[in-house]
C-alpha cells in the first residue's frame, strides 16, 4: 500500500468543517481514538468513546459541530462525524486491483459477451451466452453460469458462484464465497420420500446492491427471487426462493428469510433474525436481533422477540420475566396471609 | 433458455387431472397466481392464496379436486396441486448444462478413475485415487480430494470443496460453496492452550441426498459422519463430526447439529434450530424453528423453544408469557384487597 | 489410506499408561465403544458411554486411571483419556497431501515471494507482492490477494478466499470456503439511501489459530480485525470489522460477533451465540449456546439467555417459566378464596 499524507487544513476543507488548531499538522492514517498517534486522524461518532477524547494522542480529531473545544487539541467540527469519516476513508483508501484485462488463465466462453474495460482474474469461469458489463471486475475463482447477465462497474470477489440465467444490475458488489441462484428448498414428501420440485426461476439483483461473504440467495421455483436497488446484505445471510427484498433495506449478519416472503423498502433486519415464509414486512419496519417473525408486520413498526411483537410489548414481557422469581415469593406470602384470615373467620 | 409451449389439454392428461375449460389454450410458463398472464399456468396449493383466484389472469389454474368450478376460467382439478406443479416444473424446465466431456482446463489426477459420461468443467480439481461415477457432472471450481468416491448421476455445483476419502452415493446433488469433510471441532485444553485432536474419520453421504449452498459437514474424529439416503439439507446448515442423519430427514436453513448426535429418519429440523451434542432425535420427530434441543427426543414428538419442550407445553408457556404483565397488576390488586380485609379484622 | 497396525503394549507405552491384559494384542483403528471390533482401540472419556463398556468388542479400551478393572478385557489406564486419544489419533492418522511443489496449473504472481518447501495446488491464485512462508500448503482453488502475508507451516484448504493485505501467522489452519478480509458492513444512511463506508483496514491472524469451514472474518474499517494466538473457530462463524478475539478463545459453530467488540482470552462462545457491537467479554468468561449478549461481561462470568445474564439467574428464570401456567391457576384460586372472605365480611 502506498502511504498517503494530508494536511489537516486540507481535510477540514474537504469536509466543509471548522478547524480549531494548527492547520500545518499532517496525518497519514485514520485510527481508533484509543490507538491514535500524532500521525493519526481520529473521530467521535459514538458517545461511548467520548471519555477517551482528552487523553488521545491523535494529530486531529473530527467532532460533531457544537461539541466543546478542548484546549491544546487539533479539532475539526462537522455536521455528521461518521459520514465525514466515510469521505476521509475514500481519500485514504489505497487498496488497488492489480490484475488487468482478461487473464489467459481464466475461461471465457466464446459465446459470452464481455464489454470494454472488464477485468477477469485467473481461474475465473464465464459461461455460454453470459454478458459482463463495462468496467466490471471478476476476481479469481468466480464462476458465472450460462446466460447470466452482470451489469457494469460491478466487483465480484474471489470464489463467488453465480448460477445460470441470473440477472445482476450495475455497481453491484458481491463478496467472496457468496452463492446466487442455487435451487430453492422445495420438496413434496410422498410416502416418506422427498421428491424434488424443480426450481426453474431465477434471481434478479438490482443496481447498487452490496452482498457480503458466504451469503446464499436461492433462485425462484418459478418467476424471480428479487433484491431491489440499494439493498445491503451482510455475511452469512440466507434468502430463500421467491423472496423479494425492497429498496435500500439492510439485512444484518446471519439473518434468514424463508420462501416467498416480501420485505418492504428501508427495512432493517438485525443479526440472526429469522422471517418465516409467505409473510410481508412493511416499509421502514425494524426487526430486532435474534427475533423470529411469524406474522406480517405493518409499515414502520419495530418488533423484537420470538414470536416477534412490537418492541415496547416485548420489553414489558422481558422486564416482567426478570421479576418472575419474585412473583412466586409474593404468591406464597399472599397465600399465607389468606389462610390466616380464613382461620380467623372459622 | 428455449421457450416451451404446451396445450392445457396435454397438461391435464399428464397430471391425470380433470380439465374444465377450453382444451386448445396454450401456456408457456408457470406463474404466481397474482402475476400470471394469459400465457401462464398457475395453481393454488396454499389456501392463503385462494383470495387471488377470481381475479387471476392465468391461462389455466391447477386446483385441488373438489374445489368449486369458477365460470369463465380454465381449470385443471388434481389430487395434490403442489405435487402436480413439481411434475409440470420438470416439463417446463429448460436449464441445461452446456459444457461437456472433461475440460482440458480442469485438473484430473492420472490416478483418478472417471467413468463414462462424466462432465468436468474448467478449473475443477480431481485428486489422486478418487473415483467419479457414470454421468456425474462436476461444475467449475470444484475440488475433490484424494481417495474420494463420487457415485453416478450426481451434480456437484461450482466451488464445492470435498476433502479426501469422502464417500458420496448416487444421484446426490450438492450446491455451490458447500464443504464436506473439514476437520471436526475437537480440542483438548491443557493449561489454557488448545491442542488439536486429529480428525481421521470421513463423511459418508448416501444415495439421493441433496445438500444446499454453503453447508458445512465435518469429517468424523474416527469412524464416519453419515447422511443417509434421501436426506435433504437446506443452505448454511452445520453438521458436526460423527453426526448421523437418518433417511429422508429434512434440515432447514441455518440449523446446526453438534457432535455425535443421531437424528432419526423422516425427522424435520426447522430453520435456525440447534441440536446439542451426544443426543438422539427419534424417527418422525419435528423440531421447531429457532429451537434449542438439549435432551434426547422420543419418536414422533414435536418440540419447540429453548430449551425445547413438547409443542403444546411450549405454546402454553408462550401464552402465559404474553399475559405476564397482567399477573403483576392482578397481584397488586389482590394485595390491596387482602390488606383491606386484614384491617377490618383488627 | 495405508493401514497402520500397533501392539497394545506399544500404545500403553506411548501413553505412559498402565496396561491390564494381553500385551500381544494388535489393533488397526480407533472406534466408538459401541462399534468397536477386536481390531479396534476404544475409550471412555464421557461418562455417558460407560454403560456400553461391558459389552464392547474392542481389542483394548483406554480408561481413566482408577476406574475398576473389568475381567477378560484389555484395558489401558491413563490420566486423561480424551487427551490420550488425541495422541493416538496422530499415530493412526494416515491422511496425506499428495500434491507437491508449485503446480504449473496454479497462478503465482511474479512479485510473490514463496519460501522453501511450499506446496501450491492446481487452480490456486497467489497475488502480487504476497508472501508464503516455509512449508505452507495451499490447496486447489485458494485465492490470496495482493500484499497478503502467510506464515510458515500453515494449511489453507481448497476454495478459501483471503483478500489483499491480510497477515496470517505460523501454523495456522484454515478450512475450505472461509473468507478473510471481506469489507465490514458499514453504511451511512442519508435520506433513505445507504452510502458505503470504505473498509481500508485489514485482518491479522496470529500463530496457531485454526479456522473452520465457511467462516467469515471482515477486515477493519481502519486498523485491524485481530484473532490472537491459539484461537480456535468452528464452522460458519461470523466475525465483524474491528473485532478482537483474545488468546486461546474458542468460538463454536454459527456464533457471531458484531463490530468492534473485544473478546478476552480463554473465553468460550458456544454455538449460535451472538455478541452485540462495541462491548467487551472478560477473560475466561463463557457464553452459553444461543445466547444474545447485549452488555459487557466481567472476567470469569458464565452467562446465558437473551438478553444474556449470569447462568444461575437465567436458570432461575427458566425454571419459574416452566411453572408459569401454574401461577395462573394459583391466582384464580386465590381470587376465589378472597371473594368468599369479602362476601362474608359484608
Amino acid at each position: 500500500m502506498k502511504r498517503k499524507i494530508f494536511k489537516i487544513s486540507y481535510l477540514a476543507e474537504i469536509l466543509s468543517g471548522e478547524l480549531k488548531g494548527d492547520p500545518e499538522i499532517e496525518v497519514s492514517n485514520i485510527s481508533d481514538i484509543r490507538e491514535a498517534s500524532e500521525n493519526s486522524l481520529s473521530f467521535i461518532s459514538n458517545p461511548k468513546y467520548e471519555k477517551f477524547l482528552k487523553e488521545s494522542h491523535a494529530g486531529v480529531i473530527v467532532l460533531k459541530a457544537g461539541s466543546p473545544v478542548i484546549p491544546g487539541k487539533n479539532l475539526i467540527f462537522v455536521e455528521d462525524p461518521y459520514k465525514s469519516v466515510g469521505i476521509l476513508l475514500n481519500l485514504f483508501n489505497d487498496r488497488e486491483i492489480s490484475f488487468s484485462g482478461i487473464s489467459d488463465r481464466s475461461f471465457v466462453s466464446g459465446s459470452a459477451y464481455v464489454e470494454d474495460g472488464v477485468k477477469i482474474g485467473p481461474m475465473a469461469f464465464i459461461g455460454n451466452n453470459s454478458r459482463i458489463g463495462k468496467n466490471t471486475v471478476i476476481f479469481p475463482g468466480v464462476s458465472i453460469g450460462d446466460g447470466s447477465i452482470i451489469g457494469s462497474d460491478c466487483i465480484i470477489y474471489s470464489n463467488v458462484s453465480i448460477y445460470d440465467h441470473i440477472e445482476i444490475g450495475n455497481r453491484v458488489i458481491i463478496h467472496s464465497g457468496t452463492v446466487i441462484g442455487s435451487d430453492g428448498f422445495g420438496f413434496v414428501t410422498d410416502q416418506g420420500v422427498n421428491l424434488k420440485i424443480p426450481q426453474i426461476g431465477n434471481v434478479i439483483i438490482e443496481d447498487d446492491v452490496e452482498i457480503g461473504a458466504n451469503v446464499t440467495i436461492d433462485r425462484a421455483t418459478f418467476g424471480a427471487t428479487r433484491i431491489k436497488k440499494g439493498v445491503k446484505i451482510d455475511n452469512l445471510v440466507q434468502i430463500a426462493h421467491n423472496v423479494e427484498v425492497g429498496e435500500n433495506s439492510l439485512l444484518v449478519a446471519q439473518a434468514g428469510i424463508a420462501g416467498s416472503s416480501k420485505i418492504g423498502s428501508n427495512v432493517t433486519i438485525a443479526a440472526k433474525a429469522g422471517i418465516s415464509g409467505h409473510i410481508e414486512i412493511g416499509n421502514n419496519a425494524k426487526v430486532g436481533a435474534k427475533s423470529g417473525v411469524m406474522k406480517s408486520i405493518p409499515e414502520g413498526v419495530i418488533v423484537s422477540g420470538f414470536p416477534a411483537r412490537p418492541l415496547n410489548e416485548e420489553l414489558r414481557v422481558k422486564a416482567s420475566l426478570r421479576n418472575l422469581p419474585a412473583v412466586f415469593e409474593k404468591l406464597n406470602e399472599i397465600e399465607k396471609r389468606l389462610s390466616q384470615l380464613e382461620e380467623k373467620e372459622e
